[in-house]
């Protein structure tokens, strides 16, 4: 039959990350490409015993239809990891949700409407533009330097569009880019916000995974007005896989996400919340973190000597403080999607940029994931990209 | 801060069944509100082997991201599933999702412009309204009768207006009324789907809860011209709480639906897709099946029992051959929702019947579960009920 699809149809791309997970699946690659957590701090062991506590404590509740707001153990669980980064927070002001990427599309369906603008940084993380653009927002992209998003050109905007519906920002680590927001530039986002009367989407799935010990305020436990909706998820603090993550916002917000996603899936897998629920009464998740940390800073050790020994000076990169990213800038000249052709055939592959930027263009960038890979795969790796990069200079 | 809500924000309203579901939850309220499955038949005891055997085989794998299509051994076994109903279909036709609430989702993403109509049974699935109206369609209702949805009724609709995107129906044990669409009209309905061009949306959860062995051709398997798009579930054969189900459909929609589902939240739950894959392994789920179905065929034989004893005659009721409901229509001058605030009083809730109809009206019916409650309490509440429907009948 011929196609009925909606017009916004046309508007969706395939997730360069999510086809790339597949290669992963299916071949020996060195993936620079996906966002996996190292997976040798899953806790499959204490699964072992939490599946069997839970099936023995809780029988067929724990496979029985659940309420929308999620399970209140959880909630309880993540009221206080809320509060000990200095969030105020109830129940009432947490919905749990199938992973954060299920936040955005929520976020996207109780706040956008046809033309409204979103502000975001320059570049920003791939999947949240494919959670918006269903609902035909424009996107206004600010420059961000080594402190993240520059307050002065997000107020040049304010001023000049009176249509702006919410800035969505990565604060910790940023996808992609690994910058981190600087105080002063946090204290001055929540003025602008307030002066303009705009929301704050803040995204913050990377906070603890913070390599240097010195940790930030969020943004929300700055905000005075109940504006910044706070998104996080247990995918890079415990396991991805269960897709569990939480929204922090007024209870009127929340009230209004609630509704939306009984129409989006009813609720989170219940097997799973309790899951999660139970390796926080158990066992000591921080202990777990703490071993994370070590990993992905080992890690990111060794892909920045690496591309330091490598890289040729042309090319520029950010050197994260935490997180899974890091960012690479080309001379301008080059085409990260030409160059990614022949990194795969030496069996190496990697994110092209252009896929990060709402309104395109920045071919010459590319993200790099160190989280995933072991030491000599990513000494491997870099040195293979970095020869086609030296190819490739003019 | 003011409101920044989205206007199809106005247009969402609370699910009353999930309201109810936080009722059940915290009392020893009687039920016939909720659409849960009988607990008794979940397999509790078999999860404890299997989540140690997916744990111990799988490791780390179990918890980490996942393709977003889902989990190839799950998709296997839901062709195998396909072709038992007569549906041939490969691997790239299914797609899982976290539940089928979220196939409904990825429908009105994939195929709802604003203004299109959609035409639904009259009543129909209230969550499939609130997974729609999001994205502004108009919704036309069709007549249905002990038969289902009336074939002329529908060619009226389809011969008077050219912007219909597609039927959205439930053919089997539909919910709320619990009526069966005859083979008749099966074949009328496809053949006047390819005359005038629309597509199905084939929501079946309950065709195997069958009381009467006789099974009726899905209408995706009487389809030659990929235009149905067979939406179906574990929750009502194996457990809702894992929320699992899938979509069958052309290979094109579907391809389309995963693009949307990376937006919505990335994947479905790895780990509950293995927990699910390898009960089909090993374990008999067709006998637990049955026993589901001896169950939920007791209790409604015991609901019908107890209301053609107790209610008077002027109440009409449907008299279903499977699944989970069955519908009520009290005389034109009452309202059900003032009859529940008196039977709530007496420890009885139901769902009232206007929810049901996406464009209103209606307020003399109302839906009944049965699947979920014990014969016991099943006629001490369907009793209250009735006194509670004499004491206001004129």
């Amino acid at each position: 039959m011929n196609s009925k699809f909606s017009k916004r149809s046309d508007t969706i791309q395939a997730s360069e990350i999510r086809e790339l997970l597949k290669l992963i699946g299916a071949s020996d690659i060195i993936s620079f490409g996906g966002g996996l957590p190292a997976e040798e701090i899953f806790p499959v062991e204490e699964m072992k015993v939490i599946c069997g506590e839970i099936l023995s404590e809780y029988g067929g509740k724990s496979m029985q239809y659940a309420p929308s707001e999620g399970y209140d153990k959880l909630r309880k669980i993540i009221v206080e990891i809320m509060r000990e980064k200095g969030i105020n927070a109830d129940l009432d002001n947490i919905l749990i949700v199938s992973g954060s990427q299920q936040g955005l599309d929520l976020t996207a369906k109780a706040f956008i409407d046809e033309g409204d603008t979103i502000i975001c940084e320059s570049p920003t993380y791939l999947s949240a533009i494919n959670a918006f653009k269903p609902f035909y927002p424009k996107f206004e992209e600010i420059c961000i330097d080594n402190e993240g998003l520059i307050p002065e050109a997000l107020e040049e905007r304010l001023k000049n569009n009176k249509n702006v519906k919410f800035l969505y920002t990565i604060p910790d680590f940023q996808n992609p880019t690994g910058v981190t927001l600087s105080l002063e530039r946090r204290k001055k986002i929540i003025e602008l916000a307030n002066k303009y009367n705009i929301l704050i989407v803040e995204d913050n799935p990377y906070s603890e995974l913070n390599f240097t010990g010195q940790y930030l305020p969020s943004l929300k436990s700055l905000d005075t007005e109940e504006r910044v909706i706070y998104l996080s998820t247990f995918s890079k603090t415990v396991c991805p896989g269960f897709r569990i993550g939480w929204i922090c916002a007024s209870k009127e917000i929340i009230k209004k996400y609630v509704l939306f996603r009984q129409g989006s899936d009813l609720h989170t897998n219940i097997f799973s919340q309790m899951q999660i629920a139970k390796l926080f009464e158990k066992y000591d998740v921080k202990a777990n973190i703490k071993k994370n940390i070590e990993i992905c800073k080992s890690r990111r050790d060794t892909m920045l000597d690496t591309i330091k020994a490598e890289f040729p000076k042309e090319v520029k990169y950010t050197e994260p403080k935490g997180g899974f990213f890091l960012w690479v800038t080309l001379p301008a000249y080059m085409d990260s999607k030409e160059l990614l052709k022949c990194t795969l055939k030496s069996g190496v592959a990697f994110i092209s940029g252009e896929a990060f930027f709402p309104n395109g263009g920045h071919k010459n960038t590319l993200r790099l994931n160190y989280s995933s890979i072991n030491e000599e795969k990513i000494r491997k790796g870099i040195k293979i990209l970095s020869n086609v990069i030296k190819e490739n200079m003019l």
